[in-house]
């Protein structure tokens, strides 16, 4: 049986409320998107008492389901004004899932400044006030809980950034060595737990126990052979663990879409200086961590540890889109210098895509050189300071567009461009134009098909297919998104339809329920209608689900080709 | 036969078009709301080339009509992303009209960083290049051109906040003494003349002459009563030339909705220092001009000139609106330091509602004390200087509300506030949420129902009644925006039906067209389609049609009411 806690910041109460026995499987993006998409008013300022952040490991989080530990964070997103689900990894997914909690509900504001740290465990759950963590970056915050709770606990927090409720703020989320690496980065989430005055939850371990399964002999079956599929596939086999998520750069820079110095060119001429094998080779020559995993039970392992030149821990090896963000898009080809900003994001609490592409913008008003390194980090300092031109880079692309009066803004729906140009693979950029969530690569990563070739091969250049691939994944996507199980894992898929089967049998094992492919369908389906509802009643209309005006006039090197999906296409992704 | 002057900032050409000989009249708001509407795609950047920036005096203009020298400026607003039209006052639109110029029409950007001054007289229309205006205040820019092209030039212009493109930048007319006074401030429209790198618009005199009437007796006799109907009305034969629009400081609070400290209070303490009553006194006292009209042919007079003790002149007599968002929006109650921000709005080219609101939400983030006019002041200077801050806050209420993390920014649809507020005078509630243009109470003026019982009485403390109300206010004020006559000619409206008997008479016999009342109720409806349209093509939708939720969450003293006019109720506004 599993539990809701339902906190409430208004009357500073914390209930648990019993989630009705499943035979309909819900969790992470499910339960989020639902509880968001029913109890928030679509028109409440994301600040106000009527927004609520809802935290939920999937279904599968806590049983040992290989790569089945992820987070979903929800609530209106202070970034977008849409609902949003921001997907992490780390620690605390399987923990609150082995105390049985389904889901974290906070609503309503405080009446007093104080900072409050929820501190769940087996016994219960309770708000506390702490107010010597005000002021503190995550890097320090966890140190100060661990401290205080013993160094096994598992953090959810926000740095400098939340308790500014800035619209580019995120939620940490400890790894395994406890360091707040992991994040909850889209839509400004961070912004919404800081409004609450909530600076931590801190989940014990202690008490904590694998969630019984209805048929534990058949789970572990499934999840064994879910675990060899992913061992067998070459992405999450090979590629990710030995190079990590950035082994994307060369191939995305050969193919032309990899966005450089605010979205100007496709290619950028210092990819050696950046890409997986130099990462690799620099990590492994300081004697860093190249295979890491970022929670307990995934078999892909595809993160690790940045260390400098003597071999002191930066920051964990930054991913694919952070190396890209602080990096090419700045025209920056410096990995040492983005893995400083890749540490600082973490530290204040900022989401790295948000960030790079940010600060590409103030690159393009002219503020800064492109290529600066040093002035890009003075630029992160500026926002932990909270001076002025901090809180505009901050509150995020769109805002600092704005005030700088900068035309060329790659944003959608509020929110900034992932690590690739859409003029030059066409279905990830209907994934961006039309994704619940603003530009959102993971929403619906048709990059898999436009670019890798796996599962599909659609021509990137041309319109033609994109708006059917983008559909497909956007609801197989929502789907995953439920179970907790990690996005990468979606590779398997391609080899054929056994993986599938196997997170279906491993669901039906551990619930004891009877789903079938058809039901997942569905449940994506579901997930997305729940998610565009809300939207519609905050306002959105087709007319958001545009990308800016620049990608249709602008030619983007080396293919100069613009995006040209046909508006009315872009409105038939939602016909399912 | 009037003419269109359609500007390409891309290829830098002007050309003429003629407008269609009249059996429909048309002019300003529906010009330019028209134009905006049918030539600028809605969902366009609006710093991008696909915008237009249209300038249209009223098809009065020029005539002579009493009051009849008001100017449209419209485009797809920065500040809002919805249709806008700014109504301004100045010696521009009758100077246009004499000239025998409908509208002008600036589309493109242009391909270098020039700044430009497009030159119109009676032999044409150029395109000049004047790179001394770069970074001038409205006040030197004209002062400049004057010395260019003579003292009997009129000028739009834009002061530094336009160049910077920020959302809260207007577009400065030079009012009787050649001084930029008179504003189209709301919408951020300065920052569309600045992205086309537009400095100035400069309008000689010479050559201009009254455009020719078809019946000029059947004119004469139409204009000369309605001149009459103005004098003997007691608003706009008394109150204000007498006290100017700050004559309703007062009696808006006296009945408790005059917002006070960012619309935590709904009457300012410090009233007697700010009223009409003082503002007058203070003027006269020190020989200033408290009676002083802002366009030849203005028969009412409500302008002024401020003076400081030593009788120097600082600004134009601070307007009603101007006085209140510097002053008890922000607890300042200090008729001199609001007159210098007024001075340095129209200097800097900013619209001093947007920005006395966001400095209200400044100090309501706690930056600023409620009441420190200097540091207010010193705001200012920050847009003035272009600094991170300055930026902020030269991007309106919503940015700043956005950068600080404030919950209470009083904005619908991006756009801020004016005096009024809305929890207690619930008709003016209804324009702020469903205006076309964002929070606007020039839009449908409630008010004198409301409060002043002019023309009807519906209760400000009750939801009954407001959407009629407003819905009729809105209609009948879209066609008055459309003929060049002052805004405040309805009240010699709520003396009878004469007054409109003589807008139309004066129409038909200026036009030779034959409309009537019914026509002119529908050319309100249609310029209000028209607006609607472009917005929903936008993106807008009912969601947008609302107040910020605080206003139905915190009551407002004194009579500590909310504004609870129903959401379905609000959605009707747009039934006729």
């Amino acid at each position: 049986m599993r539990k809701l806690l339902r906190v409430n910041m208004g009357d500073l109460s914390v209930r648990e409320e019993v989630l009705p026995s499943e035979k309909e499987p819900t969790g992470g993006r499910h339960l989020t998107s639902s509880i968001v998409s029913s109890e928030v008013c679509p028109t409440c300022h994301p600040l106000s008492a009527h927004n609520k952040l809802v935290v939920a490991p999937g279904w599968l989080g806590g049983t040992g389901a290989p790569c089945g530990g992820r987070l979903s964070v929800g609530a209106k997103s202070p970034l977008t004004g849409s609902i949003k689900e921001s997907n992490v990894g780390g620690n605390a997914g399987n923990a609150l899932s082995r105390l049985g909690i389904a889901g974290i509900v906070v609503g309503g504001l405080p009446a007093d400044d104080n900072l409050r740290v929820l501190h769940i465990s087996a016994d219960g759950a309770e708000l506390v006030i702490d107010n010597e963590l005000k002021g503190l970056g995550n890097y320090d915050t966890t140190d100060t809980l661990q401290a205080e709770f013993g160094d096994s606990i598992s953090c959810l927090t926000i740095g400098q950034a939340g308790e500014m409720r800035l619209s580019g703020a995120s939620i940490a989320v400890t790894d395994e060595e406890g360091r707040p690496t992991r994040h909850a980065g889209r839509g400004g989430l961070g912004a919404v737990m800081g409004s609450k005055g909530l600076k931590a939850i801190v989940i014990e371990k202690e008490g904590g126990q694998r969630p019984e399964s209805a048929d534990r002999d058949a789970f572990s079956k499934a999840a064994k052979r879910f675990a060899q599929l992913l061992r067998d596939n070459e992405v999450t086999g090979d590629g990710l663990p030995t190079y990590g998520t950035n082994d994307l750069a060369q191939v995305i820079n050969d193919a032309g879409l990899y966005p450089t110095r605010n979205f100007q060119q496709g290619q950028f001429e210092l990819i050696d200086n950046v890409n997986g094998e130099t990462l690799r080779e620099t990590i492994l020559a300081r004697g860093g961590n190249a295979k890491h995993a970022c929670h307990h039970g995934c078999v892909i392992a595809c993160s690790g540890i940045f260390v400098d030149e003597n071999g002191e821990y930066v920051s964990k090896q930054p991913e694919y889109e952070t190396i890209w963000a602080h990096g090419a898009n700045c025209g920056i080809g410096d990995l040492d210098a983005i893995a400083r900003m890749d540490r600082m994001d973490d530290d204040i609490g900022l989401d790295t895509i948000e960030m790079g592409a940010t600060i590409g913008v103030v690159m393009d008003a002219g503020l800064l050189e492109f290529g600066d390194g040093e002035g890009a980090i003075g630029l992160l300092e500026e926002v932990r300071a909270g001076t002025p031109l901090g809180r505009i880079i901050g509150s995020g692309a769109k805002v600092t567009g704005q005030a700088f009066g900068v035309r060329r803004v790659p944003v959608v729906k509020g929110q900034a461009f992932p690590a690739y140009d859409p003029r030059s693979a066409k279905g990830i950029g209907v994934t961006y134009a039309t994704s619940t969530m603003g530009a959102d690569h993971t929403s619906g990563y048709a990059i898999d098909q436009n670019i890798l070739k796996l599962g599909g091969d659609v021509d990137p250049l041309k319109p033609d297919g994109q708006v059917d691939l983008s559909r497909r994944l956007q609801i197989s996507t929502a789907a995953l998104d439920a179970t907790g199980l990690c996005l990468f894992t979606t590779y398997t898929m391609y080899d054929g339809p056994e993986a599938l089967e196997m997170i279906l049998a491993m669901t039906n094992a551990h619930l004891g329920t009877n789903v079938d492919l058809e039901w997942w369908t569905e449940l994506g389906k579901d997930i997305l209608r729940k998610e565009r509802d809300f939207n519609t009643r905050a306002g959105f209309t087709a007319a958001d689900d545009r990308l800016p005006d620049f990608f249709e006039d602008e030619p983007l090197p080396p293919h100069n080709t613009v995006f040209d999906v046909p508006h009315d296409e872009l409105d038939t992704v939602i016909d399912f």
